[in-house]
Order: structure tokens, then C-alpha cells, then sequence
């Protein structure tokens, strides 16, 4: 999986019937020092993510194993909203305290 | 799944069978905000997208979960055709407007 | 998918025996403006491409959904030759006139 | 597989119900040499690693076919814990020697 | 399918018992003109390779489709023994006249 920060939702009405009423959600890769990385993708969203919320995705077949993306082609899901992660014991990011280079 | 803009089509007479009737898109990826991100991929049409149109496309297992591709020898879908997108709350894209670095 | 051309073929004795019979070619990838990009692989050829020859693949389990390949250790397998490709209206490459800066 | 180092732990407690009960590590991916190389993953720990060992982690629907992950929206798992690896018959990384450029 | 050659062997005796009794090797990319790329991975062995060994690898589901790995946490398999392969109708390696870069 791979941390990211929501940045923004997406709007498509033609698409694949699938895909009928899921929330899309834009996502910018996070590093594991929280710093943004490059790249992004576009996310299914199965746990109720909002904008700025700092989240893990799953890729691939992955992707399709929750209840909102099975057998959907959907490529991409947020499958968590992080609480919070430490690196070598030291605590890098924390929701509630809103900390991080993204934070505003 | 990636934005991507419709770039060109592609034809091959001498194909897998089971892409037989497909039509081929060419795509460019688009980063977050719109402008054009390195790479692209030649992906399925299920949605009847068309050049220039901005575009999602799903790849690997899950661009074989739509109708025109399931069981095919493909690993890239057009499966929605983008209205709009936002990213912290300011429009970036929106299909009427035809606005965004890609516009004619 | 991607585009890419035939540079070779490549001969294996020792191999899984679901491979048996199998032509391997290996290829280098096209940008969609036809100039040759970064990278390639070895596929299995379920079209009877030639070297030079302009062509389609599909990786991962999708290059598994052709009757050469199904069920094989394979993850890259030629499934289309392509006769032509536009780019906003221009034609970028057509095979009968042997264009492109890989003709020769 | 990749050779990774797990550098931390990651906490999320409104996640899909599939990763209930599961320990998420944070990992940096590391070359053959044993030098820390650019990227990483969040993966599922299937064989209880502990921050600083060196494992080995599968991705994509590989990372499923575990007992921790059967079925599961996970797409990256450490399923072994490396002794020892050698290059060209040179020991590079040993366990109990607890050498190499993270020790500390 | 990915040239690579077989520079190490890796020992883990903590892991998923999926992976009980494989051979872990540890692989460097090569290019087509045989020339040494940038990354590897690390293969469970099918086919009996030993260092030094030019080799394809197959990722993915992909390398879950021999005896060896089928339904394990496994997604890098080397499937085949390069004897060869040829660019242009060059050849560029044969294993029997030990030519190459990676020569000794």
C-alpha cells in the first residue's frame, strides 16, 4: 500500500456502470517521512476519506477486495485513513495533531 | 486509476481474437493539475470517449471488469470520461469550459 | 497496452514446459510520437510478428488471456501488429509506407 | 519479491473491515548491495518483523496469498525475514552480524 | 518477461510456509545489448539456475503459473535459462561462448 494525502474529488458521469455511485478521490503520494513524493492516482474511496486526510491506497486485483470495488474496474482503492506512523520509534505524523509539512 | 487525454486512435487488422471490434486509444497521461505527465498507454474504449476528451483509465486485472473487455487480452480501459475534477477546492478541469493547457 | 517494435528473438531450452513451443521476441517500447522510449521486455508472440515489425503488448494477467498463453508463466505477450496510429488528426505511422525513424 | 528494511509501524483504525487485527510496517526498499534504494511500501507483516530487520516483501495479488491476507485489499506483504543474502559468492548482509549501512 | 542475470542466493528461514523449500536468487536486470540495468528483484528458482546464469523472470500472477509457486506468496519466478538471443539478426548473447559484459 502506499500513504497518500487526498487533494481533491473527481466528477465523471459517463463512465463504466460499475462505477455508479462511488466517490473519487484525487490522491498525491506521500514519502514515508510524510513529505510529498511524486506522482498520484485516482482512488475509489471505501472509508469515507475527505480532502487533506492522509490515507493508505491498494493497487491492482488488491484494489477489488472491498465491498465497494468488487469485480468493479477500479484499479485504485483508499482502504484506510491513517492515524498515525512512527519511523525508527519517533512519531512522524499524527491526525490529531494536524502536523506535517502539509498541514495549514 | 490515471487521467489521461485521448490523443489518437489506433487500427491493427491482425490481433488477438478477442479484441476483435475494440476500438484502440491512444493516451496521454495528465498529472493533477492538469498538465500532460510523461508516458501514456494504448487502452480500450467502453465509454465512446473521443480525441482530446480528458479521460480515467483503469490497468492490469481490473481493465478486463467491463463489459467490452472482460476475458481479453487487455491491460489498460477508458472506463469514464472526466466532467471535472477539483483539487483543494479550486476547479482545475471542467469538461464545458473546455479550459486546461490541453485546449484548442 | 504499449507500443513497441520487434528488435529480436531469443531462444531458451530450459524453461518451465509451459512455455514449450513458445517464440520469444524481444522488444523495445515506442513514445506515442513513434521515437523509440526507455525500456522493453521479452513477450511471447501470439500474432506471428516479425523483427522490425511494429506491434502491441499486454503485461501482467492479462497477457494471460490468449490462447498461447493461458495459463503460463507469462507476463508480457504480443497481441496485436499495428497498421497505423494517429496523433491529433496526423497519421504517425503506417505500415505499408514504412515509415517512421525506425525504417531503414 | 523486494529486499526492504522495516524503518517503522503505521496505526489506522477506520479501515476496511478485511485489515481489521492486521500490523501495517513501513518499509524502505534496499538494493542488492544492501544500500537503502529510492521508495517503499506500507505492507501487512505476515511472520511478526520487527523494526530494523530486513525482510522480504511480494506485492499485487501475491501479497494475498498468505493466511494474514487471503481475500484482503492488501497489496504488499512481508512474508520472510532474510538470514542472509551473498553476491557473486561475498556475504553481504548476515543476520546476527547485524552489519551493513543501517546498523547502528 | 524480464533478461536478467542471477548475481546471489538469499536465505530466509523465518517466512510463510508457502515458500517452504524454494531457492531465493537474486537477480540484476539486464538490457537487450546485455549491458547491466538499473534494479533486480529477488525470484524463486524453477528451473535450476545457478549464478553467474543469464535467466528470464516473469512478475506478477504471472509467476504463480509454475509447479513451483502456484498459489504462494510469490511474484518473481525465473521460468527460463537464456541459450540466447539476438538484436537485429546480431547476436548479442550465447551462453555457451560465456561472451558478454558479464563475463569472467
Amino acid at each position: 500500500m502506499q500513504l497518500a494525502r487526498v487533494i481533491g474529488t473527481l466528477v465523471a458521469s459517463n463512465k463504466d456502470p460499475g462505477l455508479a455511485g462511488q466517490t473519487l478521490l484525487v490522491l498525491r503520494n506521500l514519502a514515508a517521512d510524510g513529505s510529498e513524493a511524486g506522482g498520484g492516482v485516482v482512488a475509489v474511496d471505501s472509508v469515507g476519506a475527505g480532502t487533506d486526510e492522509v490515507v493508505l491506497y491498494a493497487t491492482g486485483s488488491s484494489a477489488r477486495q472491498t465491498t465497494a470495488t468488487r469485480d468493479r474496474p477500479c484499479d485504485a482503492v483508499v482502504m484506510a485513513i491513517v492515524d498515525s506512523w512512527d519511523l525508527e520509534g519517533d512519531v512522524v505524523y499524527r491526525k490529531t495533531d494536524a502536523e506535517g509539512p502539509w498541514a495549514s
